[in-house]
């Protein structure tokens, strides 16, 4: 186990203070990212790049100080590999031009040799374990079976996800088949991420909030448990987070083998604490947008710091930040972190 | 008081069954509706043209057996009369190509005028209401504030919001002059629709969802609060619904002079009920993708219905309905409500 401030949050082990991290970190909101996007050609072309994507991981390090790197990668590189073609449209976001229509479709994708196909993500945790500092520790990603099924299904994003929704309603037993099959592959390929040097876990659940209640737990929360049981199972020295993004209606019937439990900024923390928090650590969940100005960071930052004085927690925001937060900004508000809640 | 099964259930009196209709009712799913729209030419037209959206608004009552109509037209109908350009882009929704900047784009925004502007609204219903059936009821609507606003400020649908939230988090109080500016038209609007024969009025913060816990009270609960109060106050026999969608984590707060609570989808019925089941009637929630298949429609309604037995209720999907249902599944819907309700 690795012996860090962020590791000992994990579990729940008394800190010298609140470690702090933020999603999208390694992104466009640093000029230093930009630059390195650039010399890589595309976004995916930076994801399969070891050398340049470790770089990107570790300047959030370095620039901001917060306590944890980020795997640089995408959610969308699994359905890739497992065989859908996969395009990036500047400014319009992901796109499977040929999405999953028939069990045919499903049949083709592969699942051993997808795990397989994915090595230049192992190869990219190799090199950030290089250079890391020894107090910071490495998280290792990847998307819930659900999301990932959606996108796989829906083709882009969706405001009513009605094609899988079509599907869920009318035929459950193909959705299941979707959903178990994109499992097996992120079981290996969460396995790899762990033998290659992942410190910590998260799995990002970002379309959770698509599901009805009944819907949310047979189609995406079971799947998620699968997979953290399964990694828990297998090597119990990494912690887990989990981010289901929007359920705040469905907390009281939240369980699962995994460690932390991130909470989005919809969610109010009072509520996740009242639920959650005796079972699970907290992660989160400060408004993103409250990066705009220093005032509304220090309000966010005392007001999440208060909920949870005296409970297990690790500072982030409720969803990642975007482009057009200044550099400064982000560096006052983990600077800010780290001097409220020293202890 | 208008005395109708649809307004006695508002006001939470025993009724023989409980009155059922649906969220964007009169629309694309119905080919009788896309026959209009082609007379009327665009999608604005229509909102304009007193006759031909009083037909549309007709149509699922005849069609679907729905217990109350809702008034054809468009939340940015107000935004529109206030002076902002509006467009609606096929494909791709209504776009202000000028959205609120600085002050001076809000000063040239009216409000009297705007409220007289909306004659071809009050005119609408005066056409409905001389044919609608005496035991149906006609229910007007506006857009909230804050989601008006919201529009306003983006200029477009959004996913991050990140324009309205930069003002929230840096000029507060240039947001709040845009409200209060949009709450006093809708204040006029809403009195008018009521004069013209409105029987009760829904009010839509589509976007409620937007906003953390703190933001949402201040910035969009309390002109929907103010809103309704001052409506109650001058017509208390006129039933009031308000509709903030996504927001489960906040009901605790959630209090006002209102009469019935729609309840979206995402939020558990079973939780809206334990929060605001002894204050308000409930209306909803039934996962509008449900529609796409008779057995997900009967295992839906069965289990509302179950969870509402002898509880004030309106049945109603928890968003509006899809443009790809089958019409029959829409009539199906309404037609096991009313089986499984009668008392």
């Amino acid at each position: 186990m690795k012996d860090t401030v962020f590791i000992d949050a994990c579990f729940g082990k008394k800190t010298s203070y609140t470690p702090v991290w933020l999603m999208r970190q390694a992104g466009r909101y640093l000029p230093e990212y930009m630059k390195v996007r650039e010399r890589a050609g595309d976004f995916l072309s930076l994801c399969k790049n070891p050398a340049l994507a470790a770089e990107v991981t570790l300047q959030p390090v370095d620039i901001l100080g917060v306590d944890a790197a980020i795997l640089f990668s995408d959610i969308l590189v699994v359905p890739l590999e497992m065989g859908m073609q996969l395009k990036f449209v500047a400014g319009e976001g992901p796109l499977f031009p040929r999405p999953i229509l028939s069990r045919g479709d499903l049949d083709k994708l592969v699942v051993e040799e997808a795990a397989e196909k994915l090595s230049y993500v192992y190869d990219t945790i190799k090199l950030i374990k290089e250079k890391l500092p020894s107090d910071k520790a490495l998280i290792g990603f990847c998307g819930a079976p659900w999301t990932l099924a959606t996108y796989m299904i829906e083709g882009s994003g969706s405001k009513t996800y009605s094609k899988v929704k079509k599907l869920l309603y009318t035929d459950p037993a193909f959705l299941h088949a979707i959903l178990r099959k994109v499992t097996d592959v992120l079981k290996l390929y969460m396995e790899a991420q762990i033998k290659s040097g992942a410190d910590a876990v998260q799995i990002f659940d970002s379309w959770a909030s698509a599901l009805e209640e009944e819907a949310f737990f047979e189609f995406s929360w079971s799947y998620m448990k699968e997979l953290s049981a399964y990694l828990k199972g297998k090597y119990p020295h990494v912690p887990i987070i989990v981010f289901p993004k929007g359920i705040s209606g469905y907390l009281d019937k939240i369980d699962g083998e995994f460690d932390v439990f991130g909470v989005d900024w919809s969610t109010p923390l009072e509520l996740a604490k009242e639920k959650l928090g005796s079972r699970y650590v907290l992660q989160g969940n400060m408004e993103p947008t409250r990066l705009y100005s220093q005032k509304a960071i220090d309000e966010g930052v005392r007001h999440i710091a208060g909920v949870m004085e005296n409970e297990r927690h690790i500072f982030n925001l409720g969803h990642g930040i975007l482009p057009d937060v200044p550099v400064a900004n982000a560096k006052y508000f983990i600077a800010l972190v780290h001097e409220i809640t020293k202890r």
